[in-house]
């Protein structure tokens, strides 16, 4: 058996690169951008007027003008007009170009327009004020945006606005779940009284979808020979096998057998928390399967695949969010075990800015139906048996 | 032009229910439960056994007895055994059913079997333990989710538990998002020097992606005639209408004129705030389009719409995070108009449990490429210019 410490690292030191794939861009939301994004053009592209009204040239304002005949308008969206004589202005819209040989926009709240002229009824006027000046956020060539980064809204604006239609990402894993165990019938089945339907298999897939990832489903019977039958196939087949029962010391806990006979190299079985002791996790051969056998009931099964599953499938494609956050206890925990405790707790965020973590009373490892009412798992170090209110201790969001 | 506190008001006063409907057990995960989950039996169904080893009668143990014959063996999944002799035991896995006569549980570990006997090996020994009992953690007919939960793993595995292989909830609203502004291209398209590649309706786009919905998109000229016919249709035939540019005081800002002719109510033009002071906001007849019309600069057309729009249609969803985060400033903000400012910042957690909101520098509201490095919007007040590092400020986290 051996610690959370050194199980997290067996477990990260398996993660490697799927590769990367182009998707159209509306589908890259959510996924983890793979190459850099360059600025095609100056950030903005052209002097950009930012403000409705007229342009002029500054120095015909410093001399003293505040009247201007209107030569012409430019809306946004039409070729740069021109301004060519002094004492003249343009009426012009936001986001056109600015007019060559004018510098200046006084905006429509600080003009009268009549008879067709302008007049300013401003005393203030800035130099080039209300003008985006061409490159002034970034200029052409720039990186907007680094490989690694996980694709959301505004990441969308900058890729749409340098021509991006598809995006390079990180590959998705081919992941499949599997249940064990001869106590489930399916969801829509009803259960006879030694019986239970299936749930395990649902709520890891629900969490995988979270990152994108859309799991297979396979139930497998208690029986060795059906186990390494399927497994066989399924190693080679898929990138990761999410596993459910079977891995504990009962007479039909045919898993960590199957896995040694099979050639899957057993990284450890056994961890010193609480709960998911049982889990057992292994890779096979250097590219293939690798294989994380939780425990079968439903909150060991949920804590492994938050605390060591997700986070490997998040390393492995490249998210950046891995680490815990920490919150201060608004309640004690008890704890007695030498084993690290993954206690259920609400996360909440205080009117002062901080963090609070409050304990989720439970029933253990089978109480399924109070891990609704958690929103992250605190990380209870082993050595010491009460933690007082106030004490601030890691966490891991559930997702 | 009204406050962000008077904006706010009218906006959530237009909330509407989209209505209820029915979604597949794995298509249900992220949206709003609207039915109550009730336990359809007792969690868990039978007195569970919760680790593999024997089932006996606590009194043997108690009488002194620590040789049991073995009577048989209990897997998981199959019917209840008995257990009808006294100093006999059972065989048992995790998972299956206690069996009838037995009350205690005795784990592998603790127990030696040899030539049909399991000898026990430890002296302290619980009447009832390694038995997860009936109903223990729910009784059946029990709510175990109410409506209003946002279903994630853990309440797919309890749905999945209780026979759902279908879900009610809110129902997604109709969403169109409309870009206005002839300077737009498409995105495949290479821009002339005076033009720039739509981005806006696509950030949009994918901001409701994170609540699953997927709207519709459409461009619009800078043509009155053309906008009022095309708006004509759309405000009867969708919930929701975003509609970027075209809102401020040039000459072909068209919108808020069509809109008054189609009959939209105006509940608000402007808001004492920046980004996103031109933010116009009405309502077409009380089951209507709601028309959000954000100005056609990215980050306030972003801003406006992470800040108004997203939290609108999470209300109307049934959406319980709502309410502002707090931050602590690790610099300080100045901000001398007499608005309220939406900084851009990047929020952190500390190692003592503390958020932590450092403003990101930007360029203002044109500065698309900026945005990518924040996570949220800081509400910074009106009627201060200086805000010291340290000061607590709320914030909206951007999706």
């Amino acid at each position: 058996m051996i610690t959370v410490e050194a199980a997290r690292k067996l477990v990260f030191e398996t993660t490697r690169d799927f590769g990367i794939e182009s998707v159209d861009l509306m589908e890259s939301v959510g996924r983890i951008l793979r190459e850099s994004l360059i600025a095609d053009r100056d950030f903005p592209p052209y002097d950009r007027v930012t403000m409705d009204g007229i342009a002029i040239r500054f120095k015909d304002f410093e001399k003293g003008n505040r009247r201007f005949k209107i030569t012409g308008v430019g809306p946004a969206g039409e070729p740069q007009k021109e301004l060519t004589k002094t004492d003249t202005c343009l009426e012009i819209m936001t986001g056109a170009s600015l007019p060559i040989g004018s510098d200046t926009i006084i905006r429509y709240e600080d003009v009268q327009v009549e008879n067709g002229y302008a007049t300013i009824t401003v005393d203030k006027v800035r130099a080039g004020q209300n003008v985006h000046g061409k490159g002034s956020d970034r200029p052409q060539g720039s990186e907007l945006l680094l490989s690694g980064y996980q694709i959301n809204a505004a990441a969308i604006g900058v890729a749409a606005t340098i021509g991006k239609v598809q995006l390079k990402v990180s590959k998705l894993p081919k992941v499949i779940i599997i249940s064990t165990g001869d106590e489930l019938v399916k969801v829509a089945a009803k259960p006879l009284p030694h019986q239970i339907r299936k749930s395990n298999v649902f709520q890891l897939s629900a969490g995988l979808k979270h990152l994108g990832i859309k799991a297979d489903q396979r139930h497998l019977k208690d029986d060795l020979a059906e186990i390494k039958e399927v497994l066989k196939t399924i190693l080679k087949e898929y990138d990761v096998v999410f596993l459910s029962g079977g891995v504990s010391k009962g007479k039909f806990d045919f898993l960590p057998e199957a896995m040694d006979q099979l050639g899957v190299e057993k990284l450890f079985h056994k961890i010193k928390q609480r709960p998911g002791k049982p889990f057992w996790f292994g890779q096979y051969e250097s590219d293939g399967a690798t294989v994380f056998a939780f425990p079968g009931n439903p909150v060991s099964s949920f804590m492994c695949a938050q605390i060591y599953g997700m986070p490997w499938l998040k390393k492995c494609m490249g998210y950046s969010d891995l680490e815990h956050k920490f919150a201060k206890l608004t309640g004690p925990i008890h704890f007695k075990p030498d084993l690290t405790y993954f206690a259920q707790v609400k996360i909440s965020t205080s009117q002062t800015g901080e963090l609070l973590a409050t304990p989720i009373e439970g029933n253990g490892s089978g109480d399924l139906a109070n891990l609704v009412s958690a929103n992250a798992f605190l990380e209870v170090p082993r050595g010491k048996d009460i933690f007082e209110t106030g004490t601030i201790l890691p966490f891991l969001e559930i997702v």
